[in-house]
């Protein structure tokens, strides 16, 4: 070997900088401690030395170990803690990192920090297969073959009124939000979205969350410095009295489709939500709407925003589900006193997305592709849901199985005392990937029995069957 | 005359409100006022009174009035000054207001807020005629041929690798950035690209910036609650002996052609910037390199960036200008201790530009065709700013003419005493609209010498030699 070696008595690393080995200096630090996680040898929760004492220990600059740290915490190795330091993660929790990092091809079947895993049971990943390419490329193309230096100059700064008035019909017919398209932002995804809102609200605003939720949105709030309270949730959602007892000014909510829950409020619910919102002056409720396009038993809830009859909720949804991941069109419906606030502190920030994009989409949803699209999809997913729910047919003895009215994914309950650890691992012994309900929990809560999460959007009906039987094998 | 007639004795305003005209009571105020300040009933500098005020006195909601303000300050009519309140703007400050309001169809031919004007110098403005729209469509059309699920899926958060390879390689070659592609970032347009720096530099940092600037800079550090000092400037740029008397950690620059003042600044002040930017960690200048690709005379200075060796200059460009204001795609050369930060802190941040839209620029940079377009605008421009030049000889005993090595403008310094508002006045009278800079000094200087803005990017090269035929007449 080349090469210093170093090794660290207190800590389970020996590590080898090799400057003549074609890599960075970062990269290799990050190579070799990746493989530490993968293999094992770094365990989860295990703290690593300060980026200060292991640059100064391999004599690197402290700007190279931050580099190789980031980079492990981009991908979800590493969790930096604040005023604490770095932690190996739970590896199973990179389901919420969507990509593999820059510059770093994943190898086709192999999955990040992972055997290879034959079934993935994502809840976020859909279905492209139905996906009217051809329709899209048709438009696309019709709007070119007309386009002028109209259509290359820079629209509106809330979007283009056109796709408003659209966007503002089809809110109103699918999910009774009342609204004018004057009240409607687009932007180019929901972490935009509620980056602008931030500047809408202020600096100064405490948000509470329903936990679990949605690991980006807390994450974007993190990065916002808000202050976030995290309130607990019963089988109708978030509880309000606890809510009532936080300094909370905003909550961020789901209430069609708890994500990762499956929880939908009832009204009774929605109506104490509300009621909080409107005791006080300055209070909202940020209502993401994310999967609520599917829905297969009942008659669909409307919104939240719907009953808000005091200008109380801010609505957002997006195109990225119900279209495609790439279509980077979002939307947020403010009520009056927030945009009003927008004009005056925000209407000055261009649109972020290019009139050419917003005028496809538009025909899209305009021509009645969309709807086509969403009935077809609403069909495929309504096929996959019955198919799973029939195959856990077997597991109900052994698991509750709840979330079933809506979205991509269900949820078992296991009523055997059993660890979200131990069966996630048996699973993935099996070849099988399932998320685990705790990844989504930003808090410790009181003991709660294992939640697994199985996603079924993107997986075959095939694989389905094939999923559910390996996890008969290794948990009934 | 029916609905309530109100008289305030102490402002010129006699409001009407017709509850059955069809319009909101919000756009009854609004269009009221706006005619006001049209009409010159109410004039520049005028104080508006507070919305509580008029709302009581309207006996409508604060809301509504909150409405008709935010969007009389989001058209520029008026200006929101903190704890101080409403005050009607300088109409020929709206240059820099891009757009219309929306849902607010702008007539034909006629300006916003202003007599029909047939000869606009605006700075901002750029040439479409020259746009291969063909190739673009071309592009598009074989891209989509062959997209497939891919080409739909959520890119990396960074922007696409192969797209930010390009972007190296071009700003390496022509503006001798010094950068890998891995500290790239990809982001829908310069303001997204902000407020995303702003999550990397954190909520408590004090900025520098030039005087007088680029305005919607200046307001979206004011949105992100940033202390601004704003520094003078002398022939050379920015004055970094009044910056070292501030408390700033970041400056924002724009060092090839300081917008609007139009100075290059040269090699020995970029040294002593650099200089202040390495005494002290954590120090940054953020270079905005917005129109560097169109220089006329002499070697193009590379950029700032290429002469720091010490990691501290952040670079953001962007292909709106140079390409069309609709490409919403600009990006951000992150040094490394940042771009480890950002990994840290907002690597989860999703991509705001599709894969389809960088796919489509990659090409177009790839196969030749930006630098073929480039140089024919920078022959186009070259050929318009030589014309401007020459136009202007007579003026130069009355007018000192500076900026003229680069981008799409000119400045007129005048050497009578005469004021920005009565040059602009007659210019106004004779159907041509110049800029004034007072509307770029974020804060009063010293008194100085009126200078005039005439922009001549969308400007025919005939309707260049008339407008400068009308001015001659008024100001000579």
């Amino acid at each position: 070997m080349t090469g210093k070696g170093i090794a660290m008595k207190e800590l389970p690393i020996h590590m080898e900088l090799r400057p003549e080995s074609g890599e960075t200096l970062y990269e290799q630090i990050y190579g070799f401690i990746r493989n530490e996680i993968r293999t094992g040898s770094l365990l989860q929760g295990e703290k690593l030395p300060s980026a200060r004492f292991l640059a100064e220990y391999l004599q690197v600059s402290r700007t190279t170990v931050d580099m190789a740290y980031g980079q492990l915490v981009s991908e979800g190795y590493l969790e930096a803690r604040p005023r604490q330091g770095y932690f190996v993660s739970a590896v199973e929790g990179l389901c919420v990192i969507e990509q593999p990092a820059p510059g770093r091809k994943q190898e086709p079947g192999v999955e990040r920090g992972q055997a290879q895993r034959r079934y993935d049971f994502s809840p976020n990943a859909i279905d492209m297969h139905f996906f009217p390419y051809a329709t899209w490329k048709k438009i696309t193309k019709n709007i070119l073959v007309d386009a002028n230096s109209d259509m290359f100059s820079l629209g509106e700064q809330q979007g283009d009124a056109k796709l408003r008035t659209t966007i503002c019909r089809y809110l109103h017919g699918s999910r009774g939000v009342n609204c004018e398209p004057e009240q409607i932002i687009i932007g180019a995804g929901n972490d935009y979205l509620l980056l602008l809102l931030e500047k809408i609200l202020g600096r100064h605003v405490h948000v509470a969350m329903e936990n679990p939720t949605y690991v980006r949105a807390y994450q974007i709030f993190q990065s916002c410095a808000y202050p976030v309270s995290l309130i607990p949730m019963d089988e109708n959602g978030i509880r309000v009295d606890c809510l009532r007892q936080t300094e909370a000014q905003v909550a961020y909510v789901m209430p069609s489709h708890q994500y990762p829950t499956g929880i939908s409020m009832p009204i009774g619910r929605r109506m104490e939500l509300l009621k909080w919102a409107a005791e006080e002056e300055g209070r909202y409720l940020i209502e993401d709407d994310y999967d609520s396009e599917f829905r297969y038993k009942g008659k669909p809830l409307p919104s939240l925003q719907a009953s808000d009859s005091n200008g109380n909720v801010v609505y957002i949804g997006t195109f990225s589900k119900a279209i495609a991941p790439a279509i980077r069109i979002s939307y947020m419906v403010l009520p009056y006193p927030l945009l009003a606030r927008y004009r005056q502190q925000c209407g000055f920030y261009s649109s972020t997305v290019s009139r050419i994009d917003q005028t496809i989409l538009n025909e899209f949803i305009e021509d009645g592709y969309f709807e086509r699209y969403l009935n077809k999809m609403r069909k495929q997913y309504r096929m996959k849901h019955d198919l799973l729910l029939g195959e856990l047919r077997p597991f109900h003895r052994a698991f509750k199985i709840s979330g079933s009215n809506a979205g991509l994914h269900l949820i078992l309950t296991d009523r055997r005392g059993r660890s979200e650890e131990e069966l996630a691992g048996q699973a993935e012994a099996a070849g099988v990937k399932v998320y685990q309900m705790r990844h989504f929990r930003m808090e410790e809560t009181d003991r709660e029995p294992a939640m697994l999460i199985l996603g079924y959007g993107a997986l075959s009906q095939e694989k389905i069957k094939e999923g559910v039987a390996l996890l008969k094998k290794v948990w009934l």
